[in-house]
């Protein structure tokens, strides 16, 4: 946790909070601090500031804020993803909440098994809490947009095309001629795949949308790695 | 999987080998095959080649081999990275692993606690465990080196510039003003602190040595997604 992230709840005025739970835990056990210490704050999908720990409890915290700063950039993406088992779901979230995605699609494909569209980790509650963690690692406030599609073909053929209307469209797919573009600047809409890919009927579907495959070279990675390694290419700050 | 990866002792004659173990349920549960049908192998640190299943049991299988090609090329790489919390450590291996890295140490730091070094995962035989799964993964065959070293000063002080000499000297660090250089071909050593970074102190015994302080951006990343955001941004294959 590089910011403590602050919701409406916790706000007792503009420039004082109350904080209780998860957040006083950390201050205790990992944070290590005490009253008159100060630490970054961020408000949900507002600023980010200083806060002074003017009352300190076993339980519960009071936090007076100078606000400081807009939270930093988002990426100019869309990611969309083959839906990945659950262990790999949180990871992925907090990996593209941290480097900064603010819309998040996850698909159904081939591949993707019945069984992890039943995942507890797919609940709101779930979902927002790991967005959280994220934007808390990243030192930002604005909460990812995370959409579920469980059904390919009226996702490609109803909605793809309006929500990559004007953008780059790239598909990581490993069997291809192309690249993947590096350092662009440019709004982009990404397709990974789930484990093990699309397939060859998904791909073209895919490809009538107007989407383009680019690989990462000879080595397959897993789409947990994938990740990571498509943003940090397509977006070097 | 993406390659069985076979070793010395599977190997029957130059061109038969015999798995059983993990590697058969592997066969059974997620490849879901039979006798007669393909799949790719590696021999460790060896070739790349298509195997036949030639006589597939429960709990063992014969494999008749033609061997075509060399494992991809390794990252002109040394990775040291302060060592994580066991969690983390077992994909961090995958990672670099499945990314190329053959030569990869974990260091002590003062923000590495002292509990992370008796980590079972520590062990010989999980380190080549986690090894052999990065390199299945990659569809390659060399044995990345790992090495421990559990005193900081003494590393840097006395084996830092050997290991490093000649090569561009990189330290990922979140506080300065140099970005982290892009698509390089260049031999390099890489260093990543532990989780909340190096201290002061400890940066600036790894500047004597001659390492540069470089960031990625406004946002913190977790060690686990650093690795991958700075080698596939460094080496863009």
């Amino acid at each position: 946790m590089n910011l403590l992230l602050l919701q409406a709840e916790n706000m007792l005025s503009e420039n004082r909070a109350e904080i209780s739970g998860r957040q006083v835990q950390h201050i205790h056990k990992t944070l290590n601090i005490e009253t008159g210490n100060q630490l970054t704050v961020g408000l949900l999908n507002k600023q980010i500031g200083r806060a002074t720990i003017v009352d300190l409890q076993q339980d519960s915290a009071q936090l007076e804020i100078e606000w400081i700063s807009a939270p930093p950039e988002a990426l100019p993406l869309t990611l969309i993803i083959g839906l990945p088992r659950p262990k790999m779901l949180k990871r992925i979230i907090q990996t593209a909440t941290t480097m900064g995605v603010k819309d998040l699609y996850f698909i159904n494909a081939w591949k993707v098994e019945k069984s992890f569209w039943q995942s507890p980790w797919l609940s709101d509650e779930k979902l927002f809490g790991n967005c959280i963690l994220g934007l808390e690692q990243a030192k930002d406030t604005v909460l990812p947009k995370i959409h579920l599609r469980k059904l390919f073909k009226p996702f490609v053929e109803d909605e793809l095309a309006a929500i990559s209307e004007g953008s780059l469209k790239l598909l990581a797919h490993p069997i291809t001629e192309q690249a993947c573009p590096a350092n662009i600047k440019t709004q982009t809409t990404l397709i990974i795949g789930p484990e093990g890919g699309f397939t060859p009927y998904e791909v073209s579907k895919l490809e009538e949308v107007g989407f383009e495959t680019v690989h990462l070279g000879a080595r397959i990675l897993r789409v947990e790695t994938a990740v990571p390694v498509l943003l940090g290419r397509l977006f070097q700050s």
